[in-house]
């Protein structure tokens, strides 16, 4: 008997716990535990949902865009899950925003976090929501998907940078970060 | 006498074309002027512009919000220009975005390109525009600043992380992307 495949969807509201659960789970993964503020009252107020009638399906199956709550500046991220194929239940999620490329002059994705429940590891799930990005970059016409990786993370990068999903790391770029008590300090530098 | 200080407001639909101009001259800089493929028109499309409404003032004085069209997945993009105090040319820009913390559930700014003509440095317009868009952080509740840059820009990277601007470096993550024909195949890898 083959298995049913698993269901990707944009999040609705009732998903908050478990979408908590699996931030929870990647942080530890990530060794950084303590650094999880999320509740499931700021995740509620941050992501904006696919409606909760389930006879809605985002992404919209002709379109491949998402039928959600409008972004806003306060409300920037779409999650999609990845629901286990007998039970139903929240194993993977996809957490991300849009970002924009000057030199093209064209929006694209960036996916903040990937993430699949350690026991349901070795089934392509992470690869069936990098897959589903990829389908929304294109249907919005996109230029590009990108994402961060942890440098140590090497099962990660193999596997991003595998002939299947042809990411390509961009080493010559460093990221840099104002936050915590360094951002007040910077709007009030010139006052 | 002193000088007048510049004026940094939210592009309006006029000023794609000087906004084109230091897209450019960035690119040239990165020694990649052949990577750009914007236009006035593509430029004019992704951008949530201020009204050109001179008596609208964007960002919002009292709120330090901006005053723009919306943005959207096809629209993401915010840009502030800095005008020279005397003739009120388009000198230097910031072109951002709408980015999320999964961890802290909380939207910031990724500041995708900052840059200011090569005949107006050192006049502290860079620190200008970083600061503003501090401050938009700062009236938006947000939680992070945060931009890229490139390894081997030494003179950038000791700017960035001065005392005054304050910001840190993320050495330990690194960048994946996906696009040009790596898009469709990764978006039909299932099928």
């Amino acid at each position: 008997m083959a298995s049913t495949a698993p269901v990707v969807r944009h999040a609705r509201r009732e998903d908050v716990p478990a979408i908590l659960g699996l931030i929870r789970e990647l942080a530890d993964y990530e060794h950084a535990l303590d650094s999880v503020e999320a509740t499931e009252a700021t995740l509620a107020a941050t992501i904006a949902f696919a409606p909760s009638d389930p006879s809605v399906v985002s992404p919209n199956p002709e379109t491949g865009l998402p039928i959600t709550e409008p972004v806003s500046p306060s409300k920037p991220a779409r999650c999609l899950v990845l629901t286990d194929p007998d039970s139903g239940v929240v194993v993977g999620m996809a957490l991300y925003f849009y970002n924009y490329s000057t030199w093209r002059a064209r929006p694209g994705i960036f996916l903040e976090d990937l993430y699949v429940k350690q026991s349901e590891r070795k089934k392509g799930y992470g690869k069936r929501l990098l897959v589903e990005l990829a389908k929304e970059v294109e249907a919005m016409k996109g230029g590009r998907l990108e994402w961060n990786v942890l440098k140590w993370n090497e099962p990660s990068i193999k596997f991003y940078e595998s002939e299947a999903i042809g990411a390509q790391m961009m080493s010559e770029w460093v990221g840099m970060r104002v936050d915590g008590e360094g951002l007040p300090k910077l709007a009030k530098l010139l006052d």
